[in-house]
């Protein structure tokens, strides 16, 4: 099977992945676009990241794209994408595994105050603040897919009291409040302490934390971002801090990155900012992920995370 | 039953005990010392938090000395405690929980380095770092009592490589390595990249935390002092850091404390600074943990967490 690897990234980096790749399935040929053109009708899958518009249209027999990333996004914009082919998302457990425990340190962080502590030792300050128990703090989690999920079980067994939101209507979960439509987020808002966003990002999520969702939550939450920038007005945001709406937000996306040097929140002091970091994808783990897909469609067998273009993810 | 209240700590916050103790046992008097002086003879039991020394010993028929904190390293020096008289810790399931809770957060943080993130910050750098699995990550936790347990577990339930050590030998335990002794403890630091130190203060352990225990560890590896600033040696720390020995020190507990405005501590970038905050005593939580050996002290019940003078906890 010929595989065509494609996307923004770097020599290096596609050499890692090659390497990953070739080590999961060795019968495979992977192949660059220049290699491909060779022979274009012997590629028979495409494994990508955020590939260039346009180039996953000269493939006559391509069925299958598979994503190295989990948001697909900037992916489905690509308008040439051809209309049949199947595209899958990556699911990645040591991915959903690495972001649960961000979601985790962002709650521990926010709930005991570490932000705070931290400002008062640069201040020189020694002063201890008031301490809750797990169990009095409402976390709310935006996104019900395998990330959020993974999230909510990771928090509920530390204590806090978790609910999820999803935008669209879907099976009720054991054990978790899991809600959906504007009206119920309005609700749930009112009672979260922490709200974590891990929502893929569509038309319909778009600029969701905007004002209006800022003004919807408690006096002194705090938000935590760890899904797309295009989910956050951040002049919104801005102004829900300077305003005390908000207490805090830890922010791991943003609308441009990396984020333009003199942008307001790198020394804003309600606001903590990772470079996209808060689940990187590990190579080994991902390409076996991918393979199993490349194998699957070898062997006409079910292709797993394949994505609904009309959804968006 | 007459119960004396003695400790430096201010009249707010014995006001704050004072009521979650009467509520928890409205049958008993609570008195202050010059309150308790105009019938020596009717006070059975004191809960103290530090009290002056020589302050435990006008009282012939004290039969229990409750303290009001987990630590009780101070209260032994005191030479005048009336010696057949049992001394009981403070053991609180809600203070082993938020002991657990800062071990994790900052295990989180040095594993998945958001300490480094947040100096980033500070300097404007976008720069993602390496990422880990929690179990390529060896955690060593000195001391296992009911705190050290309480670490071991809510570790070992996130993933990490969890080994235990304590000073004196035990009963085995069920799913954890647990060492004692000079010889196991080399052998440990030299695989540990994190070390979370527990231990009760005692002669024993007094400046364990010093040159001869930093050059054990690995190159590299972080060290997190949640239990007394009397564990550690401040200056071999230093050394340590400076040398690249040591990444970075979490320390909630100081020699002094509050820390001295100059201690090179605080503007250290490898080092986290808490005000003695890791654990904040819960006063109802408490207030019903002492209430409870009260009780067994009336009806003639075996007491709990019974302190051993010779060991020092």
């Amino acid at each position: 099977m010929d595989v065509l690897l494609c996307g923004d990234i770097d020599a290096e980096e596609w050499r890692r992945w090659r390497e990953a790749l070739a080590a999961a399935m060795p019968e495979a040929r992977w192949l660059s676009a220049d290699d491909a053109r060779r022979q274009p009708s012997a590629v028979l899958a495409a494994v990508v990241a955020n590939p260039p518009p346009g180039s996953l249209q000269a493939w006559p027999r391509l069925a299958l794209v598979q994503s190295l990333w989990a948001g697909v996004d900037r992916l489905l914009t690509d308008r040439s994408l051809p209309p049949d082919v199947p595209i899958a998302r990556m699911v990645d457990p040591v991915m959903n595994r690495a972001m649960a425990e961000t979601a985790l340190w962002a709650t521990l962080s926010l709930h005991r105050g570490f932000f705070d502590y931290a400002r008062r030792q640069r201040e020189g300050r020694w002063q201890q603040h008031e301490q809750r128990r797990a169990d009095e703090v409402s976390v709310l989690v935006l996104g019900f897919g395998q990330m959020g999920r993974a999230v909510v079980a990771t928090l509920a067994a530390q204590g806090y009291r978790v609910a999820a939101w999803r935008h669209t209507a879907g099976a009720a979960e054991a054990g978790t409040r899991v809600g959906h439509g504007a009206g119920v987020l309005q609700a749930e808002l009112a009672q979260a302490d922490i709200v974590i966003n891990l929502l893929p990002l569509t038309d319909a999520t778009r600029d969701l934390l905007d004002a209006k969702f800022f003004a919807a939550m408690r006096h002194g939450a705090a938000l935590v971002n760890l899904a797309r920038g295009g989910h956050l007005v951040d002049e919104d945001l801005l102004a829900a801090l300077s305003s005390g709406r908000l207490r805090h937000a830890v922010l791991d996306v943003f609308r441009g990155e990396p984020l333009a040097s003199g942008h307001a929140f790198w020394g804003h002091d309600g606001v903590t900012v990772l470079p996209h970091a808060a689940a990187l994808t590990d190579v080994r783990s991902a390409a076996a992920v991918a393979v199993a897909n490349l194998r699957a469609l070898r062997d006409g067998l079910p292709l797993k995370h394949v994505v609904d273009r009309v959804r968006g993810y």
